[in-house]
């Protein structure tokens, strides 16, 4: 039986403003570090502790982990960072505003961005996918530097964050908690969506309706297939 | 032509207090974040960027990195963690207060033991060197669960310090420099000699006489065999 943990990242300035974030590297609210900082307390409180974390290349992520390795005195732990964990990358959305996108492209319209399972967000670039690099977001961005530029997302639907998170779920995470490390994996709303769809099993419609909260440690027990036995938000 | 920055933490409360810390894992001084973040600054206005990271499991080096990443926009950076590049094992004396201690042992047997090369503190059980775990500052410390018993400290010589921070210099850190990662090592006085000791060629009786400060990035410039050609601290 083993455990494990996914925390999405405390509340973001773009959070508290409605503005589609994706790829765009924004940091915490002093909100979302207070939130960090009660995951943290909670993990404690339940007993928890880890071998290993996983977390992107976000700030937003990486400073929630920070903050939850100092509270629980973790700060040693091994740490591994990915792209292949950042949110899903929301192409010309980014930046916009909620409320407004609605008003101009209709809500439908939006709500088909957010919500489709596979219908891609406008890039940035007009209305094909160009796979030319550099792009908006990451214009020569060092971190990105060790990936081919074809595979630098311009804009992803829920379906391509999935194609992404979950070969590095099989090839770099489940070895690991088969070797019985106890892991804390701190992402975002869609690459935890991408993990909790393929660990229940969900259908492209079910995942629609799961909603990640930020802040919130969620818990899963799972079996010796890695079927989950369980799970639940702590509180 | 490589470039290599090696970084002492800032001021840590026990530095502040004048007592022996080695492997006691103390947090930062509110002084030492300052020197952290000043650090950070410092190397930003020269145009340092980096690619990786190495830091030990000590907080005191660890949350130094951090605050360096931080300032420097530098989150997603990987970063590696070892109990190799922790401070020097301070044995019996890991919590003494340093002029305390001269009063109660003499001088010239502190001097001996903080300044020679190769004589060992009083270990926490008396006069010998058991090599038995757990022992008083590491008691079931899940961090050291992966080193062998027999190969946890409980007091060195700055040689015995040496011993392991370079075999992992080399080992790791060395094939990274050369493939032209740019490397960032956040450390401890007595590890970052160790290494200064092996680059600088330095006898037995010179590298005594060479302090580290805090919070002050060591900058070298080496050749394509890894000897120096130039070195420097950041001001």
């Amino acid at each position: 039986m083993y455990k494990l943990v996914l925390l999405r990242h405390g509340e973001s300035l773009w959070n508290q403003e409605n503005r589609f974030t994706g790829w765009t590297d924004v940091a915490l609210s002093s909100k979302g570090i207070e939130e960090a900082q009660n995951a943290a307390r909670l993990l404690v409180q339940k007993g928890f502790s880890f071998d290993v974390a996983y977390t992107s290349f976000l700030k937003r992520a990486v400073k929630t982990l920070w903050l939850v390795l100092e509270e629980m005195d973790l700060m040693w732990l091994p740490v591994y960072k990915t792209w292949s964990l950042n949110e899903r990358h929301y192409g010309g959305l980014q930046g916009l505003n909620k409320k407004e996108t609605e008003q101009k492209y209709g809500k439908s319209k939006v709500l088909l961005w957010r919500r489709s399972f596979d219908t891609l967000p406008p890039t940035q670039l007009g209305n094909d996918l160009p796979s030319s690099f550099p792009t908006k977001d990451h214009p020569k961005d060092h971190r990105y530097k060790d990936l081919r530029s074809q595979k630098i997302p311009t804009g992803e639907s829920l379906k391509n964050t999935m194609e992404r998170v979950l070969p590095y779920w099989e090839r770099e995470i489940v070895p690991k908690i088969q070797e019985g490390k106890r892991i804390l994996l701190v992402a975002h709303g869609n690459s935890i969506r991408s993990l909790v769809k393929d660990l229940d099993s969900l259908s492209n419609e079910e995942i629609l309706k799961v909603n990640i909260p930020t802040g919130s440690p969620l818990m899963y027990t799972l079996d010796q297939d890695l079927k989950p036995i369980s799970r639940s938000y702590l509180d």
